[in-house]
């Protein structure tokens, strides 16, 4: 057991699907790659005997004796349970003492109890519960389908087990940033994992592992494979803001197959050789070096999903938008996640010029949209110094 | 041989694709349909011992005494050619005579080249050549992709070989318009043939089949089927004059299979079940009568087979704008022919308002595209009384 620090200071990315949204539900490979856009948390241990937490993206301050909270784990007296397998009576316990209603998913209450759940089950084998103040500011905006809620439980699985000293705190003097262990990032993963089942009821585990391990990632039938040597590429992310509901989306596609099976079918097998071919040049772009033809075949395979997107019946106006707009700058895009509005990507080249960037960023928040630049395949779940992290987020992490 | 009469009016329709563009060339279906501009043809049979040809279109107008036609034939003396193979040495001979330059492919010349080909082996076998004139007036634009020439070649067939007597003079005193028996139209399209084989060289002879049967052709490894019983379906046809190169996009799009064939040779597939889909759904809007989800179904296959041509590669800009346009106002457009700009067809339903066509077409207007609202699925070659047509082209066929 490793040595346990009065303070640390931890960030995890987002999350985007590259390729293979929709398609993915239908047994086909999708990309699911981490997105720089992160997720900033600070904790300090404390001597108050109090659990503070703040999260002033969704205005939420919350504080609570350490003595209050112990009673909630007296169910599992001396029992000691995996970090895979859900404590359903805490959860019970803990909607009960956080008066969330039957059914409710608010994003406030739903990131209240998974930070509870988790400060509870790691801590439960410890002699006390330790006092502590957490801070978590995220710069990804929630419920458009960026894994801002993994991100989130990403850093408190990994702070509270930091904490805890169940994993290392690999940070030395010189150092700016540093990961941990294959073996502990697989630890941090697993309680992450708990945290989105709290909130999210069944997840797929995709967002956790690219928050985790960022970089690019294989899912395919449940399976999830990191792939190895990848390169970090410059995006623009643009949330449109139009709301669309996922659920429906997938029942949308899911129909559209039914329809029309024999046009249908191909068309997610073109989806699958789209991810296939993108995962090759990706793999191509660290062995071989990055080239302008491998930038110009991912362009391609960004503009034929989005095609084949748009066939499947999850585009929207706004996307069209949106693709017009970078087209008419030489930069190609695709919607990312659900569609039907939401995010999208699009690829900057090293040729990408700044004041293009600049200008395709000004026009696209004319017509309404959020915009963020950006990159992928950046790394997953990262300890900081102090120095390392911008003045903007330490301000805010030091301010609660 | 049936009677022969001094003067005939016959129009015949263009063409286009509703699906199947591009797939063809790589083995696939595609369905070709009569597009209801016509052109028109207006026969004499005169005493002048002079041939005349008026194309007002093209501003040609040229006339030709009998006797220096005649020895045109003369290396065919007591000859007895069919109708199915080139004469070559014909076309040679005629090439020189209306001096046309080596390799020249100008509309103006390939038209008069084609219709003297026709008059002069339709009447190689007749005591003497007939003096007659022929003024011929289309609604087509030319070098559309929409069967311009196909069509002016089934209606100088058709013309001659009733001016010949070859085939009959259906039309009785009662009736508006009339067709010809199935083995007729069989003859007026090998000559019709021979007309495009003279104007494009290497044509697939869909255009003059469409010209000569009308409606629904499906056209599958060289082989053409009529398709029975078909609905005739309102249409815009937009023209957004942006040229292309055929041979240019059809090359592309092989490029393209090639560079990814497991992401492009599905989509293909896909195309050819859009087609398949497509001819059965028109073929039950005739045995169940048309419905509105039969047109929702044309329309996502419209939708559907739009992206996929963008997906080959032979999208445009223009064609964006198109879609975009009558998307805005409800209405499902897909490009036809080759792409790359050229011409569009917009579906319209029985529920489609006069008031939404007519500001449809203004706004397309505006944008700087030629819009016709049409039919797809009408009548081949029509042999005309003079009071089935409008004033207008009357007037033109009378004037010259």
């Amino acid at each position: 057991m490793a040595a346990v620090v009065q303070e640390c200071l931890i960030s995890a990315p987002g999350k985007s699907i590259l390729h293979g949204e929709h398609a993915v539900v239908h047994g086909k490979v999708a990309l699911a790659v981490s997105l720089n856009l992160r997720t900033y948390l600070r904790l300090q241990l404390t001597s108050t005997a109090e659990v503070s937490i703040s999260l002033p993206n969704i205005d939420t301050f919350l504080c609570w004796d350490v003595s209050v909270l112990k009673p909630l784990l007296s169910h599992r007296e001396g029992e000691c349970r995996s970090s895979t397998e859900l404590d359903t009576e805490l959860v019970r316990k803990l909607r009960e003492f956080i008066a969330i209603t039957d059914g409710s998913t608010d994003t406030r209450s739903m990131a209240v109890l998974a930070f509870l759940y988790m400060y509870l089950c790691v801590f439960s084998q410890s002699q006390v519960l330790p006092s502590l103040k957490v801070c978590v500011w995220s710069e990804l905006p929630t419920g458009a389908g960026l894994g801002s809620s993994a991100a989130y439980s990403v850093c408190v699985s990994a702070a509270l087990l930091t904490a805890r000293g169940t994993i290392s705190s690999p940070l030395t003097q010189s150092q700016e940033t540093t990961r941990w262990t294959e073996q502990e990032l697989e630890i941090i993963n697993n309680w992450a994992f708990q945290g989105e089942k709290i909130i999210h009821g069944n997840p797929s585990g995709v967002d956790n592992a690219v928050g985790t391990w960022g970089g690019f990632l294989r899912y395919h039938a449940g399976k999830i494979t990191s792939l190895s040597r990848v390169p970090t590429l410059r995006i623009l992310l643009t949330n449109t803001k139009v709301p669309r509901s996922t659920k429906l989306l997938v029942s949308r596609v899911k129909d559209r197959i039914n329809q029309y099976p024999s046009v249908m079918l191909p068309v997610l097998e073109s989806v699958n050789a789209v991810s296939q071919v993108c995962e090759h040049t990706l793999a191509e772009m660290v062995t071989e070096g990055a080239s302008a033809k491998h930038y110009s075949t991912l362009e391609d395979l960004i503009d034929i999903n989005q095609q084949h997107l748009n066939v499947m019946g999850v585009g929207h106006s706004s996307l069209n938008t949106l693709c017009s707009v970078t087209l008419a700058h030489g930069l190609h895009s695709k919607l990312t996640g659900a569609g039907g509005g939401g995010c999208a990507i699009t690829l900057l080249t090293p040729d990408t010029d700044e004041s293009v960037v600049r200008d395709v960023m000004k026009e696209l928040k004319k017509v309404g949209f959020d915009c963020w630049e950006t990159s992928i395949g950046a790394p997953g779940v990262l300890m900081h110094s102090p120095t390392s992290l911008t003045h903007n987020v330490l301000d805010i992490l030091n301010k609660y």
